[in-house]
């Protein structure tokens, strides 16, 4: 039995709607045919954002310990549905046996050709990690970053979704979108997992919002279609 | 760590829709606060509706295999987000070193004390095993069973949602809604975890409904708080 790893819980509503949007792209008719999961949730992984920005505790053996659960039950490929944790992407990679997929990669490979600036929305500590920039700017993309008041209501969105005020999300999300219209942007990637679950709640803008979670789902799909693990062993 | 063993993919929108359940009623301000939750999503167990009522395939390896990887993985409780899963609850609980939660048991138990009737919407599979009624019987509730047309229809909702047909799917249980209003009952016991889908796009009904992914829910969380499990290790 071939299984899909999700290391998970940062936050957990995230997860559930990248489990979410898996289930929904797998397109099956009825439960056989739809892709086995573990899903880990560890919601106690110390904070990612805080870890990189201001010396907060290190989240990387609990990311190593969850790589490790889900390694142990012989997963087939790992996907992390938190942007900021792909700060230390390169040290989960070297201890996993299982693939681990990229979410900032598949997002910006998600974005279409002819955009030239792109706004990156993530949580201070994913900016500082900077691979959100270097994937746009490897795609001929200028990254178009929040000044630091449009980056306080990112910040806020993102904790309102982890404490499932969603009505508040979507407006600190609103308020950031609107700073960043004036920016000329021709999209805006949502480049943390809880943003999605806000920009749900919104009406749509006049550039593309590109969705983290939807994209690592996409590409997690891809990669378990590929191999036929809808099917029963 | 203790973690939050679940039993899944029966299936997997009802997984997602369970663990969405306790995520909110945990009540946490942020990600550290959370449950840690352990997910076996296995939506290739076979039909358990189909085993009890036509000779359909057994399931009960795969839902011992399902509990043996929680258990190896030291998981401190299990849930089991399918009613008709529950036919092999015995079984099931013997396998399992965690303690086992019995959604039937849980549910019954929510519905409110001055009730005397309830209808009890299930899969054909879980009402032949009987469980919800001997739950109902035992607190003084009259069960009332849909008849033929109504289970159709009841069965039908349910396919609907595992296919991620939710029109169809809330639809075909306002139908069945519709047809139990004559029996003069109090309550709608929904007993299987698809339903409660669907009845989220519906409106409300002079009689209470009886969520079972909700109640399971509740029991989940009450246990795991009870015990501290939302604070790190």
């Amino acid at each position: 039995m071939a299984l899909i790893g999700i290391l998970g819980g940062m936050g957990p509503l995230a997860t559930v709607d990248f489990m979410e949007q898996i289930i929904r792209l797998t397109g099956a008719a009825r439960d056989q045919e739809h892709l086995p999961m573990l899903v880990a949730n560890l919601p106690h992984t110390p904070d990612r954002s805080a870890a990189i920005t201001d010396g907060g505790a290190d989240p990387l053996p609990a990311l190593l310990a969850g790589i490790d659960l889900l390694n142990r039950n012989r997963v087939g490929v790992i996907a992390v549905p938190c942007n900021s944790a792909h700060h230390w992407y390169a040290q989960m990679r070297a201890h996993s046996e299982a693939p681990l997929l990229h979410i900032g990669e598949v997002c910006a490979a998600a974005i279409a050709p002819q955009v030239t600036r792109a706004a990156v929305l993530a949580t201070r500590g994913a900016l500082t990690a900077g691979f959100y920039q270097a994937a746009l700017v490897e795609r001929g993309i200028e990254p178009v970053l929040p000044d630091p008041d449009t980056q306080q209501a990112v910040s806020a969105c993102v904790a309102a979704v982890k404490a499932d005020r969603l009505g508040d999300a979507a407006a600190h999300l609103c308020a950031a979108l609107d700073a960043l219209t004036a920016q000329r942007i021709e999209a805006a990637v949502l480049g943390c997992t809880e943003l999605p679950i806000a920009a749900r709640e919104l009406e749509m803008r006049e550039f593309a919002l590109v969705d983290s979670t939807l994209e690592l789902a996409r590409e997690t799909v891809r990669y378990a279609l590929a191999r036929g693990w809808n099917r029963p062993a």
